[in-house]
This record gives C-alpha cells, structure tokens and sequence, in this order.
C-alpha cells in the first residue's frame, strides 16, 4: 500500500471548507469585477530566467524536471513564486493585443520551496489586481487599487484590519538627505524592513554594519516611529525638516493619495513610514495589510507602485500599481477563528428519496424539476429505509428531504423546522422556500 | 532584456477569452452543483510514489526540485498528471471525515511533460466529477455520471457529439471465452485501444506479435465493428453467441445502464465495441467523448468505473465511477471554430468620464451608485478630451458611457444604440438597461 502522509506546507480542504473557500473568493471576484477589473491566467510555469529577471533573489524557486528525460534540451521551467512578475511578463508579451490602462485581476495558486515549517504553506492562492498604464499613471489609480482591496476585505468580514501604507521615495529621499550612498540606500531599507522581526536593537546592529554612525542610525530609527491615522495624515511630517526633492514627492504622494480616498477606506488606512517592504521592486506607495488583533498573522494583502516592472521584458514604460491579498492563509485564519462557517458538506439543497427501485425514474424527474427551479438536489443512490436516507441528508447538511408517493404526490420534510408538507406545485414551492 | 517566448503547450488566454472561459466554467459548475456534486481542490504536487501506484506509467511527469537544494532530503514531489489518483488518496486520507457516496466536482490543472508538439498542451484545465461509494456502488450513479456531463457539454453548447460507451468487462469477458490468458488480455486491451490511430491493419499486427492466431484476430477485430444507438442496445450482442459470465455481465450492465438513461442522454450515446481506453484502472462502465464532425480533435470527455482505486491507499472497498471534461481544448477548439464569442474586453458595463481632475470625486460615486445596483463600472483614469475617454470604453467593449455635468445631472450614451439620454433615476436606469 502507497505511503499516505500530507506534504507539508500543500493545504487541503475538506469539501464543506472548500464550499466555504468558494463563497470567499466569489465575493472578492465580484467586488474586483464590479470595479472593471477583468480576469487573466498565466501558466504555472515559466522560465526560470524570466523568474530571475525580477525579485527572485530571495525566494526558493521550484524547477521542473522532466521525470523521463535523461537531460532536457529546454530552457529550464520553474513554478512561478508570486503573480506579479508572470502579469508583467504576460503584459509586455500581449502589449499589442491589450487596451491599456490594463485592469486586471488573477487568481491563481503561486509555489515556495520553502523548508516546511508550521504556518508556512508551500502552495497557496494569491488574488490579486493590478493597474498597468502605458508612460503615465496618476495617483488615483493607486487610490483606487487600495480602495478596491479594502472592500474587498470587508466584503468578505475580514476582523477590524489596517492597511499600513507608505511610499518608497519618502525612505529612500530621506536616507539620501542624511548623505547616505546610493548603494547603501537600498540595504538601509532591507535593514529597516526586518524592524518588526528584529526590533530596533536589531536593525541597529545591521545600520551599523552597514558602516553608518549612531547619529545616523537614531534618525533612520525615528522615521519608523512616524504611525498616524489617515485622516491625520499632516501631522506625519512635522518636526521633519528635510530637504530632499525625493522625499518632499513621496510625501505629497501620501498627501494626495489620502485626499482621494473614500471616507469608509481612509479609516482603515493607517500611514506608517516604519514599512519597507523587502521586495526590489517598488518605486512608490508600498502597502500591507493586517487584523489588528493578531500581529501575529502577518500580512493579509501586500502591494505597491512599480514604475518599471515590465521593463525587463520590453522596452516601453509600462508604470504600475498592485495589491495582493494571500488568500489561501486568510481562509486558514478564517477557519481557525470561526470567522468563515464551514456547515454545509454538500451543494445539495435537498435530497429526493427512492423507497423502492421502480420509482427511481419518478425520483429523477422530481429532481430535474427542482433543478429547473434552482434548487440543487441529489436523488439517493439506493433503495434502504427511508430513515437511513434522511439520516444521509442530514448528515450533509441537506435542508430539505423529498418523498414520492406511489401515487405520484410528492411530499417534503424540512430538517430544520421538523415539519412536513404535501407539495402541489414544485415551481413554486422553489421560490418559496427559505433558501 | 529577457527572452520573451511562448513556453510551448502552455497555453494563456488574452483577456477577453479568458471572460469567456469563465462563462463556460461557471455553466459547467452550474450543472455540476445542482446535481449535488461538490467541489474539492487537492495540491498540485504528490509523492512520486502515490502518482507511481496508478497509471503513471504511461505519464512524461514533471518532478519537482527546489532551485537553492543541494539535494532534497523529502520524498520527491511531481505534478499530477490528473485528478483521479490525487482524488483516489484524499478520499482515502480523509476517509472518517467524509460522507459516502462521496460525490465531488474538481476543476484544476494537470500537467503533462510530454514533448512539445502542435495542439498537444502540456498544462490544462480538466473538469471531473467522481462518485465514490463504500463496499458497492449501483448501476444508477454510471448513469447519472453519464447523464450529468451530457447536460454540462450540452449547457455550454458542444457541436453535435456523441459520448462512445463500452465495459471492459465485455471485453476481456470476450477474450477469456476465446481462450486467451489473463496476462494477454491486457495486452490486448492496449492494442485494442490503438484501433483508430493504427487501424485494423496496426492492430492485427500487434495482437499477432502477442501470438494470436488469425482467427482469434478476426473475432477480436469483428467485436470492435459493433457500434449501435443506445436504443438499439439489445440489437449490439446479436450473433455474439459468447458464454463466459464476465462477458454476460458486462452486457447486463450495459443494457441496465441504457435503460437508466434519460431520453435526451440516450440520443448522446453510441454502444461502441471498439472503445478500450488505455488507463489500466477501468474495471466496468468506459466512455470518451467525440464530436461527430469532427474526429480528429480526440476526445471531449473520458472516464469511466473503477472498483479499487483508492484500495493502493487504504484497506476498505471504494468503487467509484467517474468522467473528466478536458476543459482546456475544448475551450481552445470552440475559439478555433468560432463556437465561443471572446468580444468583451472587460468586465465593465460601463464607463464614467472625468472632463476634470476636480469632477473626480462626483464621478466616483456615481460608478459606487451603479455597482451598488449590480453594474459593472469604471471611471476613466484621466481627464482628457471626452472623445477619447469614448474611444477607450468602445475599444473594451463596454456598452455605456456615462457623464455627470457641472451642475450633478447625469447622462448616459448607449455605444450600441447610439443614443443619450438623461438619468435621474440610476437605480432604476440600472434595473430597466439592457444587459
């Protein structure tokens, strides 16, 4: 007999967690596509060079290998790690086939070949939007990708959450004002992003590796400490005297991207110059999302502004903005806390009965009414004691149990209010029902 | 700049496909949720050893390896190759947790490291729903099986097609009455199988490569010559004077299974005599899917019954029955011969306009107005000349276009009619549009 034992990190639901899972996604689906935003997909695989091209420093990438091949002649395959660098990919393949701006949402499982740890998935969906625009792309897209992710995560009862934001050029400006290097810049941000993870006294240490001095360090470390609410958002830049063309833009970034949210978004939205952000590629607003109550989590969404992602693939400037939720870790959060009910282990809302053989033709008719109807029903496989079958119903969550007579009338049990009616006109008995 | 090349047998739709594909996904899912089949993902990687104990052995898999490994100390992962053996061991992995007869739909991915060659995909969509039973599984749930996946190719609007049914058990029943020994009948099965790529000429060939003499091949070729409508069923074992009991039982089932049908799946069915499927797992009911004009794309749908699929992963008897959709190049042949329109760019209804920067706000909560009232909308991301804001909701194939005046009336262009007129009402506009 084959080994059974679960792969670490590859998550699995039982069917009425997935029926749940399902009722997630389609409500973020609805909130992306009733905001314009249209679906593509990309392959799960893609060259390895394409993969390398952007941000695939840090993560561990699956190659695929041909299990029947002495040697593969191909350029070498590997699963794509986000949705992010495929979309730009995709992007500069179908540059001539797409209306840009390019609204688009994905869908998709991503891969890491992390060591398999607890928390940590291997496979897991991202969901994510992104707006690509040809040369320019104003501020309110950014706006609008933020907004968009924040209803979707109340459209789906996400806990009270904070969506963290800052803007790369406001960092990166300051640390050139206080006469940081280039070079050194980007490191000082990769330091900084650890803060949550190492504390001050860990990112200190790593400042002062990076060779800069404890003046230095203590004005890096009290930009981090800059957190107000949206609405306050004047207040995050005074007593910072800075006079650095870069960062003044970042900062009137935040200023304008704050005027263009709507009221309900801009509650949730906290400014936190504390947030780097590790991956390379940002070039403006950066963003995380997390519930409040469990820092714990990590990041429920994640995103930015890029202005050249899909410069690596063609030589346009295609400008960007995008935010990722990471659904497959918030449904597991969603189970874990009660927040998601996973009750119904079947589509079926009503089971038709068959109390002998020859009336399985009757049972199947009945059924197929009902499907007409809407109701989506499942005649039993077998003939046994009525009370096995309902049993059967109840056991899959089914509300409603049909029995044929042998006189064709048709009679309904409803399981939760124990009660038990003639059925005269199916249709309508469809539309009345409390689905 | 990194190469930009199609990853050959990957294939990826442009937007406006993609829209359509969901269409399709969505009318399929529909018919498969009615009938009570729910869904269940399982991870897109296996132990090489549980994708091993079933029919890989046919399989190019792809094997999995971690880019920054030095060697993987786990059990190899590989990408499955189908969904019936990773549904196989997650029934058998979840057996406490499950309600028998468990009756799931699963729409994923497969991969397939098969050489590149035209029209072959390497990664794509199959469709499957599975009815899995403890100890014994009646005839009914082959016919419902069958039943369900004629509705679904029928709701998405297949060209006339015809779904070929055999059972293995005719077959090798027929073999064993004419003497041949069990370790050949398999044999057999697979050359069988060749029929229509290799003829009766290929096929002859090989059956007297295994030692059969020319008038065991006569008989055996003269078998796979009876093909009749499924209500012509009785008139298939004419002159098939067989007496072997696996034979007759494989014919009862047959007939049992016709007489099971509804009429408008039994108008679908063709009693085929010369389908033997090649996956070593069937053990009764087979079936593949053609559409009739056209027999060169293979097969739309294949499955059939197997009595102990999952017995490689755990000691109880699960019989289960069950068809796959190859949704992938079924899509991809309705785009080829125009079946599927891909004419939406968009998910968007509807366009709102910004003649300025200022106006932006007003036009944000006319495009809430509208979504709040199930249209799909968009405001335009600049604020240049009107004309072009037109031009961009016409070249993404939204139908309306609408624009809010200094003075906060509203009015809507209708890009089909090519009329304009004044709302004052947009929830009520919403409910009256033509979708």
């Amino acid at each position: 007999m084959s080994k059974l034992k679960n792969i670490s990190g590859f998550p699995e639901w039982l069917p009425e967690q997935k029926i749940a899972e399902d009722r997630v996604i389609n409500a973020i689906r609805r909130v992306y596509a009733l905001h314009g935003f249209s679906p593509i997909e990309t392959g799960a695989a893609e060259l390895l060079s394409t993969l390398e091209a952007k941000g695939a420093v840090d993560k561990e990438i699956y190659l695929l290998k041909r299990v029947h091949a002495d040697q593969d002649s191909e350029d070498p395959l590997a699963l794509h790690f986000d949705l992010t660098v495929p979309m730009a990919r995709y992007v500069a393949q179908n540059f001539n086939e797409l209306v840009f701006p390019f609204r688009r949402y994905q869908l998709q499982k991503v891969w890491r070949g992390e060591r398999p740890q607890k928390g940590r998935f291997r496979e897991f969906y991202q969901f994510d939007i992104d707006i690509i625009a040809r040369d320019e792309l104003p501020l309110c897209c950014d706006a609008e990708a933020v907004t968009v992710i924040d209803r979707a995560l109340t459209e789906i009862n996400t806990p009270a959450y904070r969506l963290r934001i800052n803007n790369r050029k406001v960092l990166l400006g300051f640390y050139r004002s206080l006469g940081i290097d280039e070079a050194v810049r980007k490191k000082v941000l990769i330091a900084v992003d650890k803060l949550h993870k190492i504390k001050e006294e860990g990112v200190s240490a790593e400042l002062s590796g990076l060779g800069l001095g404890a003046d230095l360090i203590q004005q890096i470390l009290k930009l981090t400490r800059v957190q107000v609410a949206a609405d306050k958002i004047e207040t995050a830049f005074d007593g910072l005297a800075v006079s650095d063309e870069m960062f003044a833009q970042g900062r009137n970034e935040l200023l304008e991207l704050a005027a263009l949210l709507p009221e309900a978004t801009k509650r949730n939205v906290l400014i936190d110059l504390s947030l780097a952000r590790g991956l390379d590629y940002y070039t403006g607003l950066i963003l995380e999302g997390q519930i409040i109550d469990h820092p714990e989590f990590g990041s429920v969404c994640a995103g930015g502004r890029y202005d050249d992602l899909a410069s690596e693939f063609i030589n346009k400037k295609l400008p960007g903005v995008g935010i990722s939720i990471g659904l497959t870790r918030l449904v597991d959060f969603f189970f874990t806390h009660k927040i998601l009910q996973a009750d119904a282990r079947s589509t079926s809302e009503a089971l038709v009965t068959v109390y002998a053989e020859e009336q399985r033709r009757a049972a199947n008719d009945l059924a197929d009414q009902l499907r007409a109807a809407g109701v989506a029903s499942e005649v039993f496989y077998k003939s046994p004691k009525l009370g096995k079958q309902i049993d059967y119903a109840e056991s899959k969550g089914m509300r409603y149990v049909f029995f044929v007579g042998g006189d064709g009338g048709v009679e309904v049990k409803d399981l939760k209010t124990k009660t038990q009616v003639r059925v005269d006109n199916i249709t309508q008995w469809c539309q009345n029902r409390i689905a």
